[in-house]
């Protein structure tokens, strides 16, 4: 277990961090502070020197603790090269590597270092990394939130953050409360165009399988329900499945067997959240002894490289991925010189980037086989 | 605890009621259900001729259990009595009794009869009640989604309450994966300019309750973030506070306590997620001997009848209320017209009120007290 002093310590931190204590306010008495976390005088003290010789406060003889004033950017620009924080749901692996390889190319080219960080969709995770980026030592931060559609737990750090002067963006997602700078696809119009795709090749029972903790999963899911609308397809209500990140590795692949085993009004063609779903799906189906696009046609999302990865190439969505990594990496590079330089003409706005099909050979038209 | 035959019944109900079985479908064989419920054969009949009894299914000699057709609107047509079901999150508290009553008027005046129903905001109940208009008794649905900033659980009872073919539309909230009729204040105006008026009052620190499992909390807090930022006032982190449905009673008390005990930067205005919460706090300021608006000024949402109740009347954002309630009677009235006569011209759409500050005697206009 963690020492006492240090729970005390970080609970104090991190409320620095959040901004309930600004510079020069004072953090309680030591009696207060024995009070409120129920520990001793000893183990008071001993949080207290430590935040006093990391910076985070100071003591005034006579008048008692107070939270020092943090001037973030003053380490990064003493060394002349800024910091720019990226932080992502995942990190090594899917799109995530190119969209990183588009940032991490644009800020070196331009005298940037970049630092990581990823949450593996965990918002305690992403606390964590506000509280570091907080700490003092990034001019920027890019990011993509983390579980998007839930409501955000850490909205008291991204005002800190803006309250600090640190430019943001986000990727992929954003929260609306918040209204900033963004980059992201049209997935309503994504997951639209998926749907159309399969429903103009003459399908007509089209199971959906959309992620719904992250706004994109909802976004998609809407095209799919507005494509079936607008065709005059009625929906059947189960053959919407959602999942979210804990049980995005059983929920999918469940559901599917389960459809599969009805012959009645089995689904002939199925649209992924993305391509790393419809990789798993397309093993599922082969293990069934389906063919695909003969027996079940699938569309991914993304245009990853799993799409083509497999022998089936996929039908899927296009997502800039490198490109609004670059995007983003302009966006922060501007944003950073229009904080510094007032005279910089303000440029930065959010981009939304228009998807497109892309097609290859994962579906099939039902009404070219009529007609043979 | 539930004997186990019932909770095989439950089961295939609710799968019939979600969409996984069509009219028609085959409902497993008795050994496939003994399997995947893990119980007996005794149970599994038991389950079954129950179902068969209440119509939901119907057995074909040899052939196995089939899922019942069931015609929604029969049962109603038949005695000329139109049946409307009103389900809200809460009912005979705060501003939804006004609501109901602008349905109820409408309504009745009109022939139709109306059941009311409340989740209090819980999805599971919400998933009860739309079971019950699932059930066939209804042929129209007025519904308040229940915590609807969260992921929508319920989406495909909604698809079938559609395929269904009964009408419905939303209040105060909606799905937007959904895209249903709808009629919703424009909450983060009104978060606006609840905000703009403590702001243009001289007000610096200002605290902000929202709960955040309503998209109305969301919103009205994105107005909240808006009004600050258009009047370049700085936000401090800490002053936005968000809760729950479950935490309503306890968090925003314990933090506003908390946030007056510090008299360095201590809030002057306060900005309330409704009216309800605002009479809350009202007592807690008054239990710390602070007076309003003379020390803390204090602005509610909604204008309900708590905004007049206590000695100190509130200014308060208003929401349309009965009117809400008489325009959802008649937009569902001309739904069910629009459906049963394609002749009538289709005028069903939806409705966004904007909202309007009443202002009375809860804040302080600090300008004016500089001057004297």
């Amino acid at each position: 277990m963690e020492p006492k002093y240090n729970q005390v310590k970080n609970s104090i931190r991190s409320k620095i961090l959040q901004g309930y204590f600004k510079p020069h306010e004072k953090i309680g008495s030591e009696s207060e502070l024995m009070q409120s976390y129920e520990v001793s005088r000893h183990t008071v003290r001993k949080a207290i020197d430590d935040l006093v010789n990391e910076g985070w406060i100071y003591k005034k003889q006579g008048a008692g603790t107070f939270c020092a004033e943090r001037s973030v950017s003053s380490d990064a620009v003493s060394n002349g090269t800024k910091n720019i924080a990226v932080i992502t749901t995942y990190f090594s692996d899917y799109i995530f590597p190119t969209i990183i390889r588009g940032i991490e190319g644009y800020l070196s080219a331009n005298g940037y270092q970049m630092t990581v960080f990823s949450t593996n969709n965990d918002p305690d995770l992403e606390r964590k990394y506000l509280e570091t980026v907080l700490s003092g030592q990034f001019d920027g931060l890019i990011i993509e939130p983390t579980k998007s559609a839930l409501p955000n737990p850490n909205i008291n750090y991204y005002l800190n953050i803006e309250r600090l002067g640190i430019p943001y963006v986000m990727i992929n997602a954003y929260y609306e409360e918040l209204e900033p700078v963004h980059l992201i696809m049209n997935d309503a119009e994504g997951g639209r165009i998926a749907t159309r795709q399969v429903i103009d090749e003459g399908h007509k029972q089209i199971l959906g399988f959309f992620k719904n903790d992250d706004i994109q999963g909802i976004k998609r899911m809407k095209g799919f329900i507005k494509a079936h609308r607008e065709s005059g397809l009625q929906i059947t209500p189960q053959n919407i499945v959602t999942y979210t990140t804990e049980t995005r590795k059983k929920d999918p692949v469940e559901r599917l067997k389960e459809k599969m085993k009805v012959r009645h009004e089995r689904p002939t063609a199925i649209v992924c959240y993305n391509d790393q779903l419809a990789v798993i799906l397309l093993d599922v189906l082969r293990d069934l002894n389906l063919s695909i696009p003969g027996d079940v046609s699938v569309i991914g999302f993304d245009d990853s490289f799993l799409s083509v990865a497999s022998e089936v190439k996929l039908t899927t969505v296009k997502h800039p991925k490198e490109r609004m990594g670059v995007d983003a990496a302009k966006l922060i590079d501007q944003l950073i010189r229009e904080k510094e330089d007032p005279t910089v003409s303000k440029k930065a706005s959010s981009i939304v980037y228009e998807p497109e099909l892309v097609v290859r050979n994962s579906t099939k038209d039902l009404k070219i086989k009529e007609v043979n």
